[in-house]
């Protein structure tokens, strides 16, 4: 069994790239909030946002800067401490007043700034505050190993470690290399969780086709997981690209190279978010099988992950299959309950739909781990998807019950 | 502000039945756990049932013996402590089996008695624990209010109360008494929330008339709340009229009448279930207002009112709104973020989609009663829906992450 990748792998900086973090006052613990990403030539980005109806000031302003500058971004600024979500037109003019600033300072038009923000929703966002520090963040950029861990710590909100991965490939003579940087899932009253991941590589490739490799990187790893369900209005999947490598996707071979490649960072920064959930004591990777289409299989996973009644048994390392057969039942997908069997990890402990007599103790077991396997099969076609989810734990609703006024 | 009815109603026993009750050794605890309620001279009967695909023996059972009998039932078998769900044939096989011997004691084709289990799931249904108590059980039988309350009292799982409502009307100078009986959503290891509602009445109606009058009471108030949002595999309601109060719906306004007395029932045993929810702390009466059709606002209820997020911040009577409009933005219906109006109380906290200033503490005051209300208007339309809904508490996790092996 593959261990779950929970802590930030090796920095590898791309070439083209410098990076820059410091403290605007925005989080009240004083801690580093605010973050720059910059491309000192420009670079080529496509982007994945939230689906949530409700989107903050950053992904509105964002998703138009990237098309209106055809997938050019000299750089990003990132605040943590505030979201910019439910904050009106006040939220949308002070978000555009920093990437004018920021790219004044820079040189070059505003809509190649592209912002985002992560932290409490529904509360003023202090553009001023991070106007009044881009001259010094900007000033202070670098390509060293140590700037991008300071950007990567800068976007932290309720995340208790960084989350970095980082790969190398070689292609003919030369290097490419892909490192990326995300935030997790953490709320604290009255923030939301927010997931931000970016993906920074030196390989030279325009942004239609950026958006082609993100879609698929994703689709398999950071789409394949959810620790509460709740979709954040401000989630953003960023691919930037220097093109300072020289390499660029010229063949097949070089593109499903650095697409597997691309697809293992994703993978792993996942999995590190999961395991830094909030509360998460249990991992559980649930292996939905033989569905009729990917669509089906991904229903019956996310209704499994959801599930408050399968979270809790989960939190109990509790063999509870019941809930799990429940959950797919359900589902909306007419899986016939007598062709569907269940695992937990290398036993069966439901065939065709019925109990098997199973050791309780050796299931418990299996669940107490870190990181353990649940298969469900429904018996109606080929189609599988791996689903990464957790536990629900009595930690998880003290921090987020946790009323402070 | 209407209070939350949370206690059991004083009994009102219909013309024309007789309940009994005892413990045949299902439940480990040594507690009743076989119920009988009958119709001396055979009664007619709509039901529902749950819309879980996985589904009990005695389900399938009930559903199909009801259309056998073109809705005529002598007499209901209630057993709790095993749930007779994923037992495959040989469940299927003993739930028979305890008809076959209620009919041929009472006298009556076997279709004629509707089975009903809750309790555990996956486990062997132990039919002749149940067959040989039967002679004893129908023995017992009797129209006291004692009786019926015996009833009451074995059908509960982890129900910490018995859950009953009783009214009676007058038509010219006839009486009608419905009694409803219900037990609510608890779940131990490896146990499954069952929702069990039985309304009985002494109404003289065929049953194609008792499923539309069922239907349309159990729409605006069974239908409408949530615990945890796992549907069952053993939720069933039925509604049984002995026709003992010669009075029948020949008018449209008895027919009114009836009907609102009905719902009125419903709507007790709903409060009363979801106030007796595991761990509950807080009943929060959801209130989404202005949707284009009721279907909307039920889609918006159920993903406010099945989100970790929002459960948890009202465990800490947390007027975190936030989470609330996420939630409105995630549920797929498309309503349009700035024509939404949130309110906690009498009080607004977000105008338009955006934050509005309000006197937290007064909101953490009206979430911390037993009972509050948050307003949702999309600005959509004119449908609206009264969800009844609980947070979700450590209380929770505690009880559904028990495992004693």
């Amino acid at each position: 069994m593959t261990l779950l990748q929970n802590s930030p792998e090796k920095i590898l900086v791309p070439r083209g790239f410098s990076f820059a973090a410091l403290a605007a006052g925005i989080k009240v613990s004083g801690r580093s909030d605010l973050a720059l990403a910059e491309v000192s030539s420009g670079g080529t980005a496509a982007a994945l946002f939230t689906t949530n109806r409700v989107v903050a000031a950053p992904v509105t302003v964002g998703r138009a800067s990237l098309a209106a500058a055809h997938g050019r971004v000299r750089a990003l600024i990132v605040n943590s401490g505030n979201a910019n979500c439910a904050t009106g037109r006040s939220g949308i003019s002070g978000c555009k007043r920093v990437c004018r600033d920021a790219a004044k300072i820079l040189g070059g038009p505003p809509n190649e700034i592209f912002p985002s923000s992560t932290g409490i929703i529904g509360v003023r966002f202090p553009a001023e505050k991070i106007q009044s520090k881009l001259p010094e963040l900007i000033a202070a950029r670098s390509s060293t190993v140590d700037a991008a861990e300071a950007f990567a710590n800068a976007i932290m909100t309720t995340d208790t470690r960084p989350k970095i991965a980082a790969r190398r490939l070689h292609v003919s003579a030369k290097e490419v290399t892909i490192l990326g940087i995300a935030k997790g899932a953490g709320m604290i009253h009255p923030q939301l969780a927010t997931m931000l991941v970016y993906l920074f590589t030196d390989l030279a490739t325009p942004a239609p086709e950026l958006k082609k490799l993100l879609r698929q990187a994703c689709e398999e790893s950071l789409n394949c997981m959810s620790i509460d369900g709740d979709t954040s209005t401000n989630d953003t999947v960023l691919l930037l690209a220097s093109g300072a490598s020289g390499v660029s996707l010229n063949n097949s071979s070089t593109r499903k190279k650095f697409t597997t490649v691309l697809m293992d960072v994703c993978q792993s920064l996942a999995e590190q978010i999961i395991s830094d959930g909030e509360g998460v004591q249990h991992v559980i990777r649930l292996h939905i099988r033989q569905a009729r289409s990917r669509e089906e299989a991904m229903t019956v996973a996310r209704t499994i992950a959801h599930s408050a009644l399968v979270k809790t048994a989960w939190a109990g390392a509790d063999p509870n299959w019941g809930r799990i057969l429940a959950a797919v039942g359900r589902s909306g997908v007419p899986a016939d309950p007598t062709r569907v069997q269940i695992s937990i990890g290398n036993q069966k402990v439901c065939r065709d739909g019925v109990a098997v007599p199973f050791d309780e103790r050796k299931a418990h077991q299996t669940l107490s781990e870190q990181v353990s396997d649940v298969y469900v099969d429904l018996g109606r076609g080929r189609h599988s998807v791996r689903f990464l989810t957790t536990d629900l734990t009595a930690e998880y609703v003290r921090i987020n019950a946790d009323y402070s006024t």
